[in-house]
């Protein structure tokens, strides 16, 4: 009987560490400033570049940051210097001194909790910041946000994320020197697509398993479960709304991306950006309707729960119906009245059980034609 | 009394489905890679192609696609090629390159969960992809949406739609042969208006269906029928919000077509395409109106509950009111006290049953100013 | 008991009817073909020519088309051709042909599910439909819309009416034949105002009676009466909305009407359309207020429910809680033990009394304090 | 216990007064023809002219309308008209002849039921028309709005009031005759200024009162007052809300006045006007936190209610889960056996009362677990 | 028992005394009369002026207005105003005179109760006010609003704040005065960054103790605690809605300083308040995350309330279906017929027994089917 009234259970809990893990800024360091404010991590940064262009690839782990200078503007090689982990906010500085990188764009680098934007640089490079997506657990689904940044220069490109169990760049690194593809074919723009591509890829199989998640909760849903509660859905419903609010402003950076007079994206790279903009509002509009069919689950469970109550109710009342009258009537003839003819009937006691039963077949009747039983 | 506690029923079952049936492209699958997730289907790819003037009409099935390639620019014929399936991604990817067209165009082609889009392309022709409802249910009424695209080329039009029982275009394809009418005296852009002309009405069609269900619906809420349940309702109101969502993009894409700049559509069709767009808003007022009515009906249901509850609720009271008092006066005279003037009169019974009927009548009053019966 | 319980009523009915009246075009019909889907009617349509200017007028009833040819453009005449009923598709073919019609414009003129719109033709006239709303019923308000279209030439005006009891536009006829007003001295610009002006006077009618209705329904709201049941605010809800709906798009119609650069409305006269924009802003604000007074008493009825619910429950517990224990008291002495010293007391009998009667006052009182009495 | 059942109170009498006070315009009437639908007023129409400039100032009551014809346009003398009464339409239209003003903007001068608007005159005045509020009782608050006009010419300035108890232009006018200050020194655009900044300022009293009455209702609803109805708290959000609705559109009229291409305000003004929008844009944000505030009521009102209906419910099943068991064992020993063992023993009576003591304090322990109690 | 009844608490009590503090300007006043209407201040106004280069700083408290002259405007000297206090309208008035500020922009530094806004004046200086957020009390937290207005000239920035405990800006002042650092080296343009980082920097900090609260009041929410009312969550609400009304107009404020043609901020300061742009943006995004977070609390609290209503009205319904067929059976041998054949059985006693242990045994396995225990 206490079952429903237990705790919403722990499904609630990561959330709200999540939504509240920044420090403040320290109000007396000047702006500018780089503070790493993520979790505390062990592991060390590590650094590959990654240099190529049609006819070779080279891809070597860096050990000293002076190793990563950018390759010359005429040389025809792209280089791509893949940051694994940005708490070390010493190297991240060092090497935005390499490449003459704002100070404010650094902050942005290893500030977690950035939003994901992007800036257009005087010196000609772009920055660009988002979220990626992993799924923590997977029954209720728990997703957390890892920050990812991308530096488009002339003829490099710089990725950060933080340091995880895994490199989520690895597919990209594979299908360059798998073979000689598009991606080797183009510039860095055509890189950068490919990296944004497996960010928004990865977004498509955290739906996938909110899907799972969902299709298993309907279930329950439409089955009545008892041992579901409301804050099951509504913790979905947060995740979901946790993952738009990260997904959306991807939406705005692409379509800037695209408009033509932006010279960083070559014109036959513009498509694979289209293309990129045209998942990203397929996996909104995926969540939309996740979101609203689970609303519509919510719906139906508190309908559910309101016909459960009403059924109690009716419950209630029909005994009450019933046995009130009866109760009075074998209490009429428990009183002690010297005079009470009934009392000496011979068949007195098996008249009252008549009309005790006639009574009950007329409540009985009474709800049926009310539609209560 | 345990009707109402039933499972939702399955009505709510073919939604979800639907809602998650998308494959996750390969993560190591380099983009514009061609993957059809739509269901399984068995049958064969069927490509019609229809070539015709103000003078002539040749119609045949295609049995090589290289028999599909387009007519010489300057030759006064319109190609219509029909094709009627879209899970071999080998024969469409044939097709693109025949007419030349963007590997990221064929992705959008045979991705069955791609939003409604229309696209220009710099080699002159336009692409253009939507949904067609169909009706899977009658009762309750169950969509499934089929993925069409378009690609109007200067002088030939391509048709893609997934395998089904039937080819949607049938009627389109009768009026051409059928007689020299505007179709035939036009050109392709004309054609395009017709054929999606075919999947307005058909919307039309789906909104009569979706209509009279809402009426029987309606009846049963009106009479307050039993059997009811709301997640009927709800499954109405999600039906009608799939439509909407992908109806709805199809505004902005006949709006963008009907603007004066873009070529690829003449001046006399200009107003074919408004009237088009006019039917789109139509279909989408009336989904909206069909919403609200839902809406209402939603309210109206819940308040009938409410009514019933408080119903049940005054029942119980009335009866608990009654009978108690009755109860404590017979049961006064039920206790074994040696003194109790009241047993030894003559007519003490027959006073106690006076004062009962007192207290029943008063009761019945007392409710009755207060309108509870 | 019941009362409340009883089906809503027939008042929801007559909307449903109307939300889903169109039928759809046959999908093998060639767009523009003229298909009227209003109610059957048996009158014959009824044509009027209106012929003035300054110092002439001149009324007939049409009996041939031929005569109904519009005037030569350079003299100085206004006509004004009166088309009661649209269900004769075959007699407005052919007026649309006298008069150089757009098919697709005609198409708009039958079909009495469209929407209002304005649209400008290359060949010079601008065309304009919208609905002139008419009170069915008075208890409960229930609306219809009446399809009208106008046709503005350079010297003439086409106005087309649903065939209805009485021709709508009559007072703007008296008006021209009573003397040489605003409306004989100025061109066909300010007819087409004259008519659009009474379409909207009409609404502030509408208005006004939906406010009657609305009156006598909140003093019932307000007095708590019982058989007001909330499906009559529903309804009034979506009349509202309905009117809402359908006076709505006027609003960008008439802007865009006002707005310069447009040649067909006259300088002199502009400042008429803005007055008349202003009223059927005026009519749209009135009806927004009145759907917040509707949202309002819906929240007011609700809690009257509410209130009386609760005053229900406590009811049945103050009965509860004051009888069980004396139930159980007189239970007690009730009981057939071989020693209760009690029951042999003189004046255990009046003790009894005596303790029921201080648990009676006890609870009252606590009652009290709680204030649920 | 009926109290809370009564009606919901007068407090919302007036507000459907004022929503469908306006009457129709007659269908015969040709438009431009005035029409006063205010509250009948039998006092006569009061006509200030005051004349000024910064050596002199001049003021009288007009008698006849031929003395305010405007004064020539090169004259350095500024003109104020003040009607304070707009119910005598042939006075107003006289004055507009006088003045060339368009019969349309009289219409609106009179039609008190016009919204807020700004309108420019070709002819180079600017009419400008809102609401002066004024608070008819105090509590409940209840609102009515005053219709004011403006027309602002070269060197003239016309302000339209309703016949009310007072002028509510007399501060401006005392700040006039005192001192030669920045009304004085400017020329009519300032005065218009002053004119509408009396307006705004009271818009600020308005507030207080409302706020005040808020402050109160809020005491009561925090001490869980009994003879507190949401109707209160509906009344008080929707009063905010005719405010909002009244006050709303001055926020574009200004904006639209201080945008520089407008020759009517002088640029050393314009800050003026603008910090008169700054005050408008106060007045709102405050009407919507005063809206969140009522709103914000209601959740808690509705919340105490919940709780007590809680409270209710509990009370009773506590009543129910201790006496049931307990009249169920008195029954028992009630029961007229031959055989029943423990009728015969000794201290049997004072058993049962041992295992009802027990059953008792085993129900409430229960209860204290359940936190019910 | 009657714990949840009680008064919501004194937590809801600061805010509106917070939304009504302000007094209405004299009607009588003519506009640009300074009038300070925040609360009583006992404490002078500090004013202190500092004056830097990248080679010097003088900081020095000013006795007498006059040493606050600005500097020449060629001199290479920045001097920085730091008013701490603006209850003294007397002394506000004359440094607007000495710097030439216009009497609407001091009437706006001591309104602390408007809006934050941006204004630029012809005369070459921008005028910028906004809100310091401070936390009054911790739990429940409690916020108040500290107004804060700055003028940005050529060569000088005056920034105004009311007299608190301490002086907001000493951190900037520290940061001046410790090292040549960027503010230094920069403009006054940079110095204003700085002031307005600062107060963006404590909402930081503010956010951080709402999250602290929120983080309290989610576990107790989990918890199903008690003592939790609902108040507390609303007042949370209100607490958020109003930071994000403070903080809202930051947002269009910086965009529009940010946008290129304004000169007052160099090209190279552009960057750093595009960064505070982006942190202004971060704490809406947390502040709507909150309220998300705040809404999801308040919906899992009510499923909570509701659940235990469930269970109470079980538990009432259980012992009400036990009790009753019990009670009703010993009242039938409770009965004083004369023939009541069982009453003369041996066993008689012991069968009613059997019957009533196999009546409670059916119900309870009739309740675990339907899951009600």
């Amino acid at each position: 009987m206490d079952k429903e009234e237990s705790a919403p259970g722990p499904e609630l809990r990561p959330l709200i560490q999540k939504t509240k893990r920044y420090k403040r800024r320290n109000l007396l360091t000047s702006p500018g400033t780089l503070t790493y404010i993520g979790p505390e991590i062990a592991l060390k940064t590590k650094v590959r570049r990654i240099q190529y262009n049609e006819q070779m690839i080279r891809d070597e782990a860096v050990k000293s940051l002076n190793e990563c200078a950018p390759a010359p503007v005429g040389e025809p090689i792209i280089t791509w210097l893949d940051v694994d982990g940005i708490h070390e906010t010493g190297l991240i500085e060092k090497l935005g001194k390499l490449y003459q990188l704002h100070p404010l764009l650094l902050e942005d680098v290893v500030n977690t909790e950035h939003k994901p934007k992007l800036e257009f640089y005087d010196s000609g490079h772009l920055f660009l910041t988002l979220k990626m997506l992993h799924v923590e657990s997977e029954n209720p689904v728990c997703l957390s946000a890892e920050h990812v940044s991308f530096v488009l220069g002339t003829n490099y490109v710089i990725s950060f994320q933080e340091e995880r169990n895994s490199d989520i760049f690895t597919p990209v690194l594979a299908r360059l020197e798998a073979s000689v593809g598009k991606t080797r074919r183009n510039g860095p723009d055509y890189l950068l697509f490919a990296l944004l591509d497996i960010v928004v890829d990865n977004y498509f199989l955290v739906l996938e398993k909110l899907g799972d998640n969902l299709d298993v909760t309907e279930d329950r849903v439409i089955a009545g479960s008892d041992d579901l509660s409301l804050n099951e859905l509504y913790a979905l419903k947060r995740e979901l709304s946790v993952a738009r609010r990260q997904i959306w402003p991807l939406r705005d950076m692409l379509s800037q991306l695209i408009r033509e007079e932006n010279s960083q994206i070559a014109k036959e790279v513009v498509p694979y950006y289209r293309d990129l903009y045209d998942h990203v509002m397929q996996v909104l509009d995926t969540i939309d309707s996740y979101r609203e069919l689970v609303a519509s689950l919510v719906d139906v469970h508190l309908s559910t729960i309101s016909n459960r109550m009403n059924s109690v109710m009716k419950t209630l009342t029909i005994f009450s119906a019933i046995f009130m009258p009866l109760t009075f009537i074998v209490g009429v003839y428990g009183m002690n009245f010297e005079y009470m003819p009934e009392l000496k009937m011979r068949y007195g006691y098996y008249y009252v059980w008549g009309i005790m039963a006639m009574v009950t077949v007329g409540m009985i009747f009474y709800f049926r034609t009310k539609k209560w039983m």
